[in-house]
């Protein structure tokens, strides 16, 4: 069973449903498979409980009802919350307790959420797979760094689930697991209470059954905190105002020709291929191969030099307990310069100012969300983050909308990126987009 | 001329106003009087029209438009800001440059705002008179503590002021002003970078031309951050979702007769009377006096108690630098012990269950915001809060409407209080009676 969070809320605020009774489906949908899946490092069942009734009595007694009233959510285990411990997937972190919560936290509890338990994270959101497993195939992996979150909306635990992205750890989990998923813009939704592993890329990230959730839970963490520098004090896209708009005119898209995408595999390929058949001249082809060229390489001195800067002083005081993807890394970040950082961060602008101008002629790139289907569990990797790592570096606005399937039976992830800080033009494009091709491939069917 | 912050924003969004002229013509209202009514400690000129610009460079490139999109806000001078100093009145404090803003300054400029200056406090925002002239007649009192606010919307300077109310700092000077205003119920509105006289008292309210940008400045302002105890981590109400239903049945009003009232001057206590006949049968009165009569000194207790917990520290590190009737409020409070304290609180939380019961039977108290209208300057008063305390003590939400006028031709505000965390419901009342009554008088007039 898929809850939808704007069902529940709608059940509940017409009094079909209540929040104790979908957290209960909840908790017997996780009770079911858990124990294969893995997606939760703890669960709140008393403290959800209490919760669930407090807000049935809150509507009983005609208080306001909020955009989430009484939707269970799963919350990264890198963001801190009160009631449960925060680890970031890590020995040296168990039963760390936050006497304060993440401001997303509290956004979502002022929308009325019921933050059910913490999900399974990679070791400081880093690449070292988890113990989570993909929950359409078990034999694979759900990718990373949001492991547990993807797969915990994927197994239908739950409605929606937070996670954060710094290369591909919202958009590529997705994919691998077949649900809808948002990382906004850069800025959008404060981090302050989030573990920090690069000032500069660690963006939020929800996971959601449909698009319409996505714009939901979006507009609820919508938020300029002052504590997060990434913030701007200016107005927020409004997504669920704009997702019922249709486009003024037809969207056009972008196939950008990059460099990885010669590593894409062959369902991949072919799946986009229909694609940009189906489009026609809706989509043209730009390369962008050039004007790209660095922004992997750019990306990973920013990432690799600000990760020392937040886990070396860690890994000092407990030598031995990080694995050795993290180790490796900031092994290699010791011989980054502030140079070198300071040069990386101009490419970022020059990237950045080519993508405001792309913008002007097309609504939003289609890009896959992964190179390829998801990984063997066996084959001890999260999969390859590439397929994000430009738009993540660039703090563009991108979705994930399961629409293909490859050779294996596991889902390929549409990406659809878009101009910075125009999130609601994007789930705007994103709904036409999805309704287009279902409309195009069940018209294909039926002649 | 008196904006409405509503007609700003569709201005700007429509096209036909820009932030930068809209903030132009609040300047030159400002130069034109403000010489003679003194409602500003400081101004911002060039920081406004810098954001003023900016916002409307995004308005161009099509960005998001806040609901508050180029409005220009005026705030109390004891919530902190980065770009003025913060001084809550007192010289002890002259220039103090606070570093992170209060986090309503955060939700007003998520909404688009722009913070044109800080708006005179009484001094620590108690009774003692401040330089402020009210704008109707300048030989009277505009009320405290929040005079600089309710001044500045009153002279047409800003069409938004924020202000806070520990007795009746908010819907007093409203009332004397002849402006719009509500103080939500406590804990709505987070108190996070505000100056603290009573953690249990203090509560943030707004000043405005219409209920309608009560309405907006209310919602973007409502939210629950874990840094302020009032505040609880559920649903707010939505005032601008309510304020455009009908209420689904006529509202039933209620008329308590409470002490205090004896002491109504003739012109507010005609002024009601009429009110009261015009409302027929949808008003009725109730004798509340036996359930209210120790509120009073409840509230007294609990304010100098708390009062002398925050200022004290500051009275001994600046010996002689508050002003007497502080002074004589300290020294009372020497002798409440937190036994009195406690009594009170538990006095109070009876109170509380009270007003919940009434408000099964009717959706609004009808009462006074003043027992008159303002002391004229020479008698060196703010006024009597007393219409006001019991309402403050107890956390509910409470409406200035300025609909009557006293024989000095200064106005008299019609007072509206609901149920706690109603404060949906109680605009749509107060929009409701707004309409019937100047339908009702225009019947009259005509006939």
């Amino acid at each position: 069973m898929f809850f939808k969070a704007h069902e529940i809320v709608k059940g509940i605020s017409e009094g079909s449903l209540t929040a104790i009774s979908v957290l209960q489906k909840c908790f017997e949908n996780i009770n079911s498979d858990e124990n294969e899946i893995q997606a939760w490092v703890c669960l709140d069942r008393d403290g959800a409980s209490d919760r669930a009734k407090m807000l049935d009595s809150m509507r009983k007694s005609g208080k306001a009802i909020g955009p989430l009233h009484g939707v269970p959510v799963g919350i990264k285990d890198i963001v801190d919350t009160v009631n449960l411990p925060t680890s970031f997937g890590s020995s040296i972190f168990t039963d760390r307790k936050p006497t304060s919560p993440a401001r997303i936290i509290e956004l979502l509890e002022m929308a009325g959420a019921i933050v059910v338990g913490k999900t399974v994270t990679t070791e400081f959101a880093f690449m070292n797979p988890s113990k989570t497993k993909n929950p359409i195939n078990k034999e694979y992996s759900p990718g990373g760094s949001s492991s547990g979150s993807a797969s915990a909306v994927a197994a239908g635990h739950v409605p929606i689930a937070i996670g954060s992205q710094t290369n591909g750890s919202v958009i590529r989990p997705a994919s691998f697991c077949g649900v809808y998923a948002i990382k906004p813009s850069s800025g959008i939704i404060p981090r302050t209470g989030v573990f920090e592993t690069s000032k500069t890329l660690d963006q939020m990230g929800i996971f959601a059954n449909c698009l319409e959730d996505l714009a939901i839970v979006n507009d609820v963490l919508s938020d300029y905190d002052s504590r997060d520098a990434s913030c701007r004090p200016v107005p927020r896209p409004s997504l669920t105002e704009m997702i019922t708009d249709p486009p003024p005119i037809e969207p056009k898209f972008v196939w950008l020709s990059l460099e990885y995408l010669d590593n894409l595999d062959n369902a991949v390929k072919d799946g986009f291929l229909q694609i940009r058949e189906i489009l026609g001249d809706k989509i043209e082809i730009v390369d962008a191969k050039e004007a790209t060229k660095r922004l992997v390489a750019t990306h990973k001195t920013i990432h690799e030099y600000q990760l020392l800067e937040n886990l070396e002083p860690i890994n000092k005081e407990n030598p031995g307990k990080m694995n050795k993807l993290i180790l490796g890394a900031l092994e290699r970040a010791q011989s980054i310069s502030s140079n070198d950082v300071s040069l990386a961060l101009e490419i970022r602008k020059e990237a950045q100012n080519f993508f405001e101008s792309l913008f002007l002629d097309y609504d939003a790139i289609i890009t896959p969300s992964a190179l390829s289907e998801p990984p063997l569990l066996k084959e001890k990797s999260t999969g390859n983050p590439v397929c994000c790592t430009i738009w993540t570096l660039c703090g563009l606005p991108c979705f994930n909308i399961p629409l293909l399937t490859g050779e294996n039976g596991l889902p390929i992830g549409v990406q659809l990126v878009g101009k910075f800080e125009e999130d609601d033009r994007l789930i705007r494009t994103a709904k036409w987009l999805q309704k287009y091709l279902t409309d195009a491939v069940s018209a294909q069917k039926t002649s």
